[in-house]
């Protein structure tokens, strides 16, 4: 199955998925879609940092209802999100009393916690494991770039972060969606130091992981209904499309992007598309899930997306490393 | 075995481990342990940041050496550190090639990478699995506390965050030390607010941790050579001792505490000892790990302990998560 990818032996079956998005995000064109749509940045919450909180715990707690499992038979939870020390996750799941493991992937957190709450369902150490993420942009734009008073101008190739979440909670038997295989990626760095530009710095390491995953399963673009990377964005997007042309391989027609999925391309200040680990955590849940689930798709790759840069490493003029993780979603086993 | 313990079935080896700390840390009493110590805090970078990554490199480069283990034959690195978005770890591993996966709990990092590293081979999804971690008191301090050039004063209960780095390689087969048990944690908030004491915001945690270790295994801790927790400094310490005590177990005979063993008390502003995810991971890789391949050590538990805090959320007058992930260390299977 080759280095990177593994093969899931009793395939996991994901039984409940919820998110909650944000009013920006609630006006696109998967408005439908979201289980919870806010109209308060602030989630009657003091500060947007705790409404980010506010919202993690909110779709994780949906999640489990929808599932008909209390906290107290998760067996663990695989979180995280772009803040600082990742306080959005640690503040939202604080009380769950949950056996609790941070990760941080940038937007591609929530494939990451969808391939590690598998492993350790399919090894053998847990039968009940839960994977959340999250993003607001208001966090996310007063950490990484402008206090939002200052009202900075965006580049065109900038994408807005999405205010969002998504949870998802896995267990060892069920009627699926299940997750057969998992293509864990590595970092590549092509030199972007344009921190408004991240879909061409995560492009090329969804050009790796996808192609790593195509040839170590010997599955073919057409083999999936959808194959979806979150989130590059407009410029990802085509890059991604220029590498496998190169291959001489057309992605285009059964191709996505989460960050292009969430909002109409009028809305405004989008540019490039949506970002943010709510982004590809809210499209999963409240799009990708229940279209499999309805049976409209019978196998996806859901591609988490993530720029590895921080304020400091960006002001270092370091360039931004990108990284892939890849899940395959399947209506059956 | 209990929700929150579970015991691998073919535990893995501990085939390659390193560790390379700054001049504090060798002029303490475990001096004569590291495999490097460097007297340039600059590491022959630009900035701190920088030289962090480089620390990291040089322990995660020397400890495939020591297992003989080329990058190219790793399945995933589970790493990590205390900068925003943990960039010590990913300029530091960024060109290695390796499957990736960002991992964050705070000074607990070390034990979560062990742990998921352990769990990743047990389940049979990876051969060869890395984990690493490192802190950099430089960073620490101009992220979550002053500007050094400000010279702050520290408070008794502060903690002193070690430069270092630590690196372990894992294997399904050889000589051990071996993972044989892992208790993953679960958050435990107990109200302190005072980001200069942090061990007594851990210290709750590691107590849960520990006591749910004893009770899911059946282990007593008399029958560990040593119970290590990573670092609760003094304070914290005293507090887990206690706790212990109201239980009627005495733990003093064969515990202690990381964040004690790497400094003398009498070094120059330890205050209540050291921290930051190095401390750990450097005394793991370089004192307990040697110690039980060397015969003096059967079975020890080591139990990093992290504070899941940013700046931010201290600001917004928010209290410390503890959490605190234990993982059996053992000279036989």
């Amino acid at each position: 199955m080759g280095k990177s990818t593994v093969q899931l032996a009793n395939p996991p079956s994901i039984e409940g998925f919820a998110c909650t998005v944000g009013k920006k995000e609630g006006e696109g064109p998967l408005a439908s879609s979201f289980d919870y749509i806010g109209k308060d940045p602030y989630w009657g919450e003091k500060n947007w940092e705790a409404a980010e909180s506010a919202m993690l715990k909110q779709a994780f707690d949906m999640a489990l209802n929808k599932a008909g499992t209390a906290p107290s038979d998760v067996n663990y939870v695989f979180a995280g999100d772009l803040l600082n020390q990742s306080i959005g996750a640690v503040f939202g799941l604080r009380e769950s009393e949950i056996p609790y493991y941070g990760i941080f992937g940038a937007c591609s957190t929530m494939a990451q916690g969808l391939a590690l709450a598998a492993m350790s369902i399919d090894g053998g150490f847990a039968d009940t494991v839960a994977a959340a993420a999250s993003s607001h942009f208001c966090t996310a734009e007063r950490q990484f770039r402008f206090p939002l008073e200052y009202g900075g101008q965006r580049t065109p190739a900038a994408q807005w972060t999405v205010t969002g979440a998504g949870a998802a909670l896995l267990k060892s038997q069920g009627e699926g969606p299940y997750i057969t295989h998992i293509t864990t990626g590595i970092m590549v760095d092509y030199g972007i130091v344009d921190a408004s530009n991240m879909g061409a710095a995560m492009a090329p390491a969804a050009y790796d992981t996808l192609s790593t995953h195509f040839a170590d399963t010997g599955f073919q673009p057409s083999d999936y209904d959808l194959t979806v990377t979150g989130d590059l964005g407009a410029i990802g997007q085509s890059v991604v499309l220029d590498f496998f042309k190169q291959d001489g391989l057309d992605l285009s027609s059964n191709y996505n992007d989460c960050g292009l999925m969430i909002y109409a391309r009028e809305q405004k200040d989008i540019n490039a598309g949506g970002s943010g680990c709510g982004c590809s955590a809210a499209v999963l849940c409240g799009h990708i899930l229940p279209a499999i689930k309805a049976g409209r798709w019978k196998r996806v790759l859901f591609a988490g997306t993530g720029a590895l840069m921080s304020a400091t490493s960006s002001q270092q003029g370091n360039s931004i490393p990108g990284i892939c993780h890849a899940v395959t979603i399947s209506a059956v086993k």
